[in-house]
């Protein structure tokens, strides 16, 4: 099975899929190519037109809900890559990964929702997955979502 | 017109101007350059010593004020790579950019707060400044500023 | 006396080593290299098993316990640069830092607190140290850290 194939796989069990997400036009963009990098914008845990993840993480939103809603923000991630690359099989690393963790004043378990994020990389991704990362935990986040995800990708010169 | 102009022209329209903006020395400086490659210091939204929104948004700072803000941001971010690349025309991209918010536990609107700084990219350097983005609801920001935005951009080798 | 002689006085003045800190295996990791950049993870002040700096910058820790733990972050980043790069004689550049500050919702010294970071940056690498900066006050930090920081470098091509 190749990385395009465990990415619908993937996102399938999750219940989900991301046809459709690119949208065109904007002052910005979910993903910018520069030479054989790709910048992705901060992801949301959306599907469609619903968030799934509303809340602060320690509150609303328990850590099991968290991560999964980090693995939906990479996923998405991974959507914008395919889509730019033609293929996720083209990525030759993940040097950066930002987790942004909308969370109450006492959570500090941080990395472990990052973990939901981290996991769907490498799942997909194998070796050329393992990312650098950082993980924070903020007051807000767009749409009131629990967690937002960031990521550098590089693809393989031709 | 060129970008510079356009660049020009903005800011005056905002009321401001960035001359002198560039402080030398210290360990950290406003761009870095490696390569063909700047990265902006995170930017408050201050014009000389006075520093424009202070406060959170949604409780001192509103939407529309912020949004100036974020845009005041965004016009230093370009007089930073003005200065350091020549001119505004040595833009290749603005692959990323990021804006940091401090809101109120309940603000949502972080992305139409970062509209602000996305627009002014796009209408002084066109195709080019049209960017990847991440915006997040943070506590608080240096000097008490109501938004704050880093960047990297690219230049065209010569 | 060189780079890496420098990195090893400042720890010991510090008072910590920084031996054995690289972990292997796991889906994201300290430092990613990718041609001639490295992405250094997010580090909190944790020397060994404890972290030197837990609380809110503004409460619990003071500003220069914040200093003090900004600069245990940076010679961590270091650490691990040196290990990925064989020495940091090969640094090039550190074209981007960022100090993520747990803080009070008053706090606005956030550069203050990141001052002690770049110190160490620049003692160490002379001016190939000398950074771009972006500094936010966040809510929260894994493990309850005080500051968190990551940083970009690149390394001199053989």
């Amino acid at each position: 099975m190749d990385r395009d194939q465990r990415f619908t796989q993937l996102a399938r069990e999750l219940g989900h899929t991301f046809d459709g997400e690119i949208k065109i036009g904007g002052n910005y963009t979910p993903v910018v190519r520069d030479g054989d990098t790709l910048y992705v914008s901060g992801q949301i845990p959306r599907v469609g037109d619903e968030v799934l993840g509303v809340g602060a993480v320690g509150a609303q939103v328990d850590l099991p809900s968290a991560k999964q809603a980090a693995a939906v923000c990479a996923l998405r991630a991974l959507a914008f890559i395919q889509r730019a690359a033609g293929s996720l099989e083209h990525v030759r690393a993940v040097p950066r990964m930002t987790v942004f963790v909308r969370c109450t004043p006492d959570f500090t378990l941080h990395s472990e929702v990052a973990d939901g994020a981290s996991d769907v990389l490498v799942n997909v991704l194998g070796p050329a997955g393992v990312h650098s990362r950082t993980s924070v935990g903020v007051l807000q986040l767009p749409k009131g979502a629990a967690v937002e995800v960031d990521l550098i990708a590089t693809l393989n010169r031709p």
